[in-house]
């Protein structure tokens, strides 16, 4: 499925025209749909013609699709997902690369690819769509959008197809502030309230060491800029004072969610691929080998470990304090360099490492799009405890107005 | 499907010897599986032979199956679930109503009807089974078990058939408090360690003022016995102190979780029911019924109302605060009893009033098998702050050993 002559962003699987129900605080935007939400009476295809010739359409909407709706917006479009939303490049196999309008000779960063293009090329005002391991966070940064990951489990799952149940979240890619405020504030059923100004600013030491130099200078920038404009003294932090033990940020990625998401991923796709043996996309099948010969017993310790660093990290966090990094450790890759084990590595191993953080530690994460490097757009994320989604919009917008 | 001769306790789809894969704290433990959580190679039912005969057998164990197995338990069999888990009663239309060993002319409750008649039965140590509504919490009081709901999201749902994503939980029955402590902390990656005693304890009035008047007095004689054992002095509460404002019991579930629960089940077995049309049993079709005529976009107001009783009810909860309350209202009705509205409303209205308070703020909740009304067992259940597992089974330790 090349891309349509008609939509040169290459986010589209189907137009749409879904008018809103009721009239709300969305009145006016639009917004995309990615293709693992149910929208009533198309089938859903989680990135997969397999998957979605092999499943009847719904015949409801998912429930963040109805509430969006019933808020005033519009719904103009289905657009794509990287194959089982398993991959954070954004190059699909089946649907194309959609186009990153900031960087058109990069990726757009995935799983949640068609969401950023569609919002980056101006298609609409913001897009639903869903992280589990950066989907959200990934093409927000590369994109140069605004991209909101909630804390797990704030945001009803119901239409939304199952991936990996522990780790996945729905969450929303903007064009601007005030779009993800007043979506997020929908979806999180969060009225605009009073909340606490930051008052600690800390900067993860160790992402940043990770970052380009580049990208660490840019961030060094940022927050130069927003100490001036809050008169808070940003401060470093290191995982291991976070944690309250001697150990790595990798950990997040290495020694947990990894092995938690594969398992769970095992318990969803994976029955369904291994019962019905559907035709996969090289890229894919690439990744399900690791998938298919994964050790779920062995990686038991690792979901405890799972367990003790959420309570460690959220342990660390006070009402008003707030976390940031850089969103990614680089700009986008160039579109169809991922092509050697190492070049995957490369662009992965650093990401995910960072990206762990909020999700082992089921923390609400806002990517900004704050740094510009070599013309790329990157983001820099900012972070609360967990459940402090409303404290950390009202934080970002103290910061960056 | 009658009962096999074999099998008087009417709780077995199958009988199984899974062995453990690894030694552990559950060393010698047998246990039952309730058939929506899968287990490899075998159809899960989900309650439902049409649901079964149009899904493959998963080729993975549910997460929490492994988790078991890998702590040194023994899976003996897989037991019988109400049809979609969608009942509080256990008279299942193709399986039978599985035996209340302790009030055998009664229904056992449900939906994990199954997994608690084996356990009283005698047939398994514990049930490995689900909740959302009080699938765990009725059949543990009405069969006089022990059983805990815990917190929402404490325990992976992988492998566990989606249902409702913003309530259900995978919860155990067993046969006394060490079995049922030493699976949680498996299941929860919660090594025994220490917490602080409880230091107030409250009774619901509300709770206290639906339930039937013997049971209302067995609690008072229970909880006499807690304050002589603990030296604490229980103290009354009521539902509008704990939210904060002027509203009744009832509200949990008529204006909040019920709409919730419905709207989630329209996204999960609604949309497969109205794309494939299976054949229904009689007591589901009609429950059906009104799911199916349910109007989601109304509803969403009462999903808001969730969010705001989540955060009244948990800020109410300091780290040593337990309630409690009876766990269902009323002894269990005789078997076949439930064919009137009127006695079906009779059961399910004043019963899920209460379990709704632990499902809208997504409390952990064990109940006790403490009272007896006319021979029949009826719980004795306590709640703690969300995430507070660990806290609530060592202040139950506490206040029966």
């Amino acid at each position: 499925m090349p891309h349509s002559p008609t939509d040169p962003s290459g986010a589209l699987v189907e137009q749409l025209d879904l008018a809103p129900v009721r009239n709300g605080s969305l009145d006016g935007l639009y917004f995309t749909v990615k293709d693992n939400i149910d929208l009533a009476g198309l089938k859903t295809s989680y990135g997969s013609p397999a998957w979605r010739d092999a499943h009847p359409a719904p015949v409801h909407n998912a429930l963040c699709v109805d509430q969006l709706l019933a808020s005033g917006a519009r719904c103009v479009g289905k657009v794509v997902a990287d194959e089982f939303t398993y991959s954070l490049d954004g190059e699909s196999f089946y649907f194309g690369t959609p186009r990153n309008a900031k960087a058109p000779d990069r990726v757009p960063g995935g799983s949640s690819s068609g969401s950023a293009a569609s919002v980056a090329n101006g298609l609409a005002d913001f897009s639903l769509c869903t992280d589990a391991g950066g989907s959200v966070r990934v093409p927000a940064s590369l994109c140069g959008l605004w991209g909101m990951r909630p804390s797990l489990h704030r945001i009803s799952e119901a239409g939304v197809l199952p991936f990996q149940p522990s780790v996945s979240t729905v969450g929303v890619l903007a064009d601007r502030f005030e779009v993800l405020d007043a979506t997020m504030r929908v979806l999180l059923n969060a009225p605009a309230s009073s909340m606490p100004s930051p008052r600690r600013i800390l900067v993860l030491q160790d992402a940043l060491e990770i970052a380009d130099a580049a990208v660490r200078d840019e961030v060094g920038s940022a927050l130069d800029r927003i100490e001036e404009h809050t008169g808070i003294v940003i401060e470093p932090v290191r995982f291991s004072e976070i944690v309250g033990e001697a150990c790595e940020l990798k950990v997040c990625n290495l020694n947990g969610l990894r092995d938690l998401q594969t398992a769970e991923f095992q318990s969803t796709v994976g029955n369904w691929i291994e019962a019905c043996k559907p035709e996969l996309g090289f890229t894919f099948s690439m990744a399900y080998g690791n998938v298919r010969r994964f050790d779920r017993i062995a990686a038991l310790d690792n979901m405890a470990r799972c367990e003790r660093l959420f309570r460690q990290i959220n342990a660390f966090f006070t009402p008003e304090t707030v976390i940031c990094f850089p969103t990614t450790p680089k700009i986008a890759p160039r579109k169809g360099s991922l092509n050697t084990l190492e070049a995957v590595m490369d662009f992965y191993d650093p990401t995910m490492t960072i990206t762990a953080f909020s999700g082992v530690a089921r923390l609400p994460e806002i990517s900004v799009p704050l740094l510009t490097v070599d013309t790329c757009p990157v983001g820099l994320s900012f972070v609360a405890g967990h459940y402090q989604d409303e404290f950390l919009l009202s934080a970002v917008k103290r910061m960056i107005s």
